[in-house]
């Protein structure tokens, strides 16, 4: 998986050999940034709109003053794509970091933002998306903002780490028992035909993907209820889906070892994966309705 | 302030402008990687095996294996002082991230961390030390692994730019109004001829500093108390003081608007001053056991 040839950087269009990142970078030395992944499906942006909202949304969480305005920055996503002649299915890495200065925590005046983006190709995990996966649970111990997609995602490798060193795909997070997210995804439990999730707070990131989920329910009729609930409840619901960017509407099948919903995918998971193949325009995972 | 020609970097000493951090840099993308600042006083470390030990512990905490055993990597160090003809005031930033790959929130396998050193000048901010600075306090929203000296430093930026627009020198944070630490350093309150200050738990940096003021309080008998207090008992010390390796140890005057110890330093902090001076071998800010 490489990336693709052309990137953006500082203000141009670069060969990605050419991008030299400058020597004081606070993206580098803070994390002081934000970011967002994309979604490319057959050379097109997915749900573009609502990333660029949360981008700037979290920009100005940081005081981050971006130099873009939202047409020019679209236009200059949309050049990406044509530069690289991009057809296939991707995604674009996106990063805004406060700049480069003499290392200090206080914000340095008159700093100019960096701005790279480049593209990646990235096949659809169908498998995942049709047979689910297993996950573990795990203390949430990030910070108290996690409505800002920043780059201090320490804490959330951590988490993907573990998952994966226990044989699992993700992890879901809890503080105090309370079920926050996954550590790159939102996690939902189906029960008695109504879908559950965290609110959206500053305690989880408001995934562009749940934003869209929470449409397709409206649109299949499926209550969509947004409130705080706890560990024993995701092991006691009928189904658990998460979703991002990346993965879509994946089935958890499997929390801490417990079986989810004789561990395959459920019919609300699997309406849910429909409506956003429709609204992608993308090939359906697998037929809504249907148990396999 | 600029730093110093002669730079370590991915292995080897180069000059700076020489340097090029590789694309997918995961200290820029995720904040995956640690990091110590040490203090040089006439082109000598101070605390230097007290810094080591933590960036050992940091490295342990998110299970990067560090390529360099400890000797070598303080010759490193020291090298890095010789090839600059290093002989003044300063300190050293060095930097050790997980390295370079395909952007995946899993620890890549066989991974070579990046390690980077460089030295700038630093005077000592003898004024501030003399007659203290005014600082506020604001909620911690930190993670909960903050003995780990990490990347992920965006709500320390946020906190210190905070107390900046407030026209204060720093942040004191409190979770529900238990007081963990300053922004960037450690902070301590004087009652009836007592140090108290946070115990060395995940909530707060084990500053070397710290480790330093306990070890003066024990040596000038002052006792040196660690437990958890709250943001009246600062309001209502009769000294309070922060450390850092930056800041030495900076006498905190106000607090929100509220004035500590008449405005000025106070005598215990002046015993911890010039205890520092001593061990440190500089010039000592002023005299213990005066007023001024």
């Amino acid at each position: 998986m490489t990336v693709y040839p052309i990137v953006f950087a500082q203000g141009s269009f670069m060969h990605k050999d050419k991008l030299n990142y400058p020597f004081e970078e606070r993206g580098l030395q803070f994390g002081d940034g934000v970011y967002e992944v994309i979604r490319i499906y057959q050379g097109k942006y997915y749900l573009l709109n609502e990333h660029i909202d949360r981008l700037y949304r979290s920009l100005s969480e940081i005081k981050l003053s971006f130099p873009y305005d939202r047409k020019d920055f679209i236009h200059t996503l949309e050049e990406l794509l044509k530069k690289n002649e991009m057809k296939t299915d991707g995604k674009v890495y996106l990063q805004v970091t406060r700049g480069s200065a003499p290392r200090d925590h206080v914000f340095p005046d008159n700093i100019t933002p960096n701005v790279y983006a480049y593209l990646e190709p990235a096949k659809r995990n169908v498998e995942l998306m049709k047979h689910g996966v297993p996950v573990i649970t795990m203390p949430d111990i990030r910070w108290s903002h996690c409505h800002i997609k920043s780059l201090n995602l320490l804490p959330n490798l951590m988490a993907k780490q573990e998952a994966k060193e226990q044989g699992c795909f993700e992890a879901i997070l809890h503080k105090d028992g309370t079920v926050t997210e996954c550590s790159a995804s939102n996690v939902y439990f189906v029960k008695n035909g109504k879908i559950y999730t965290h609110p959206a707070t500053n305690a989880i990131l408001h995934g562009c993907v749940r934003l869209a989920v929470e449409r397709f329910a409206d649109e299949l009729g499926i209550p969509f209820i947004e409130e705080a609930y706890l560990v024993g409840d995701i092991k006691d619901a009928d189904e658990v889906f998460l979703s991002s960017s990346t993965n879509e509407i994946t089935p958890i099948i499997n929390v801490d070892g417990h079986t989810i919903h004789d561990g395959s995918s459920g019919p609300i998971t699997k309406q849910i994966q429909h409506a956003y193949a429709v609204d992608a325009g993308i090939e359906p995972v697998s037929r809504p309705m249907q148990e396999q």
